[in-house]
């Protein structure tokens, strides 16, 4: 069993971005000490400045700091700040591995700035699955009143009919099945897919990936015991999740699920990376160049990652077969 | 100028499904005396019977009643109700255009029960545009929070990216344009055009039709006058129209612009049928055979369609330059 309150360890993320003010602003509420006890992975210099310029009261808390910038401008990445956010992240994720920290929860990168530095990955998720060695996972967005796990995700439109297979939706259902058991307590959850096709295809007029792909994924996962239904017109089937007629929607793509989400939970929406051997939950939103050094970002999507992962690393220390040790928050 | 109250013909729909309930239901809301003088296109009997049945005051309105249905069961569309709720549609149209109404509200038919009676259009939609003529016409949908109008509707997604088009998307631009300022009395409206891929494509790396298609369209529009911006990437954009910050959302396909419509209206949407040469307002939802007369059935849909209708009857009546007789409800 972890400790009641496990440490967790959050990255500053791209320092010319919001991340270093978002860090300062959620750890400035005294509910996050309630739920864990936070680490930040970053730059202890470049924080203090940010601190001092904005007027945020220090932390007091473990400060990893792995560089020593200097000269960074607010709203301007550069290889350095690409590199210093690329090594935040390596070495929380190598720490959580190696059993130092129970969770890491990720302020945010960019691509950009990744790939002035000569970091190949676009982002986190695929960084994190190459340290993993991890080939299974999926993105999952979280809000209270709303989860959706998504099939496809950066692709254009007219590639998603042609990408979406019954082992890779089949894939996804098992892995959100798992992460609803293990980091959110769900004994039971159900889950609801979403047809791709409008009024679900109405019997094959409008596409018939329904029965040819979504069908068969839901049935093989209900072989397995999974409570998984559908495929459910997808105009609906968001409002009745919300309604709590079912604890996650399987999405077939970016859009349909992000749409949705984003609607429900645009401040305080949580990222989270399912499959990973490592909990790992991040904002929902980029590094915001524009509002950086403004003293204007919002951390409550921060202040929401942070508590997801606590919440997922206290569940993860249970018997996910017993019934009397989880907490959904 | 209209009359203060203008006559509004409201259809009962396919006489087995909920219509008769709805449309019963409504017509006991005071409110709906101040908005308009209704009068009910139907079958006299089956609503006197419906009322009976379900214990719902007979409302002092005009009914033209078309048909004599005797037997007809709730829940079982025929080639009878099919040609029932054809009848009905028709009649009040050809009302509509001789001037003797000022606007139509329909409740619900079904494709199902037309198609039995011999009748090819699918759908309200299709009859209204061969009655009257009209080749440019597009579906709204509105409510309180949020106004969408569609680019394409009933396809396979996997029909969507060929089928936008440079002058489909830019006429229904146009034609959105021109109802909100007609119908809706907004005078100089803000028109957001969503993107078809997400991140709007993210400069061509998911996608082309952005810069293709989209882009076009809104310069077309813009250089007509009107103020069209985009494409917005969708996850993000329903949140932002829905906080105030545009009239109405371009949706590229049917669950783009309806999961986030439906979110925030699953109750008091409304279906309008922009472009026409008459106003029509509808429910949002179907027949829903399997509620019929249960008597269960919601009519908030449908009070807002009658609603919406007056609104658009009064603003029709008035000097679309003029500032001084707009009605926004």
């Amino acid at each position: 069993m972890p400790a009641a309150r496990p440490k967790i360890l959050i990255t500053m993320g791209c320092p010319a971005g919001i991340g270093p003010e978002i860090v300062l602003k959620a750890l400035g509420h005294p509910e996050v000490y309630d739920w864990c006890r936070p680490e930040v992975v970053g730059d202890e210099l470049l924080l203090k400045e940010t601190a001092k310029r904005l007027g945020l009261p220090w932390p007091s808390v473990p400060i990893h700091s792995l560089t020593n910038l200097k000269g960074v401008r607010p709203g301007r990445p550069s290889a350095a700040t690409g590199q210093a956010s690329y090594l935040y992240v390596t070495w929380a994720a190598r720490a959580c591995l190696q059993g130092e920290a129970e969770a890491m929860v990720t302020a945010p990168i960019s691509k950009w700035a990744l790939s002035l530095a000569g970091v190949k990955e676009p982002g986190h998720t695929e960084i994190l699955a190459r340290l993993t060695g991890c080939t299974r996972f999926a993105m999952m967005m979280a809000g209270e009143r709303l989860r959706v796990v998504l099939a496809t995700i950066h692709l254009a439109l007219s590639q998603v009919p042609q990408t979406l297979s019954l082992e890779g939706l089949g894939e996804t259902i098992c892995l959100a099945y798992e992460a609803l058991r293990r980091d959110f307590a769900i004994d039971h959850p159900r889950l609801a897919v979403a047809a791709l096709n409008p009024h679900a295809g109405e019997e094959g007029l409008f596409g018939d990936e329904e029965k040819r792909i979504i069908q068969p994924a839901i049935e093989l996962a209900r072989a397995k015991g999974i409570e998984a239904s559908g495929p459910y017109p997808a105009d609906s089937l968001f409002y009745r999740a919300a309604q709590g007629e079912f604890d996650l929607v399987v999405a077939m793509y970016h859009d349909q699920g992000l749409i949705p989400f984003k609607l429900l939970h645009f401040r305080d929406g949580v990222n989270i990376t399912i499959g990973l051997p490592l909990i790992r939950t991040s904002v929902d939103h980029g590094t915001a160049y524009d509002l950086a050094g403004s003293g204007q970002a919002d951390e409550s999507s921060l202040l929401a990652a942070i508590k997801l992962a606590a919440i997922a690393a206290r569940n993860r220390g249970r018997d996910v077969y017993g019934q009397d040790t989880s907490f959904q928050g």
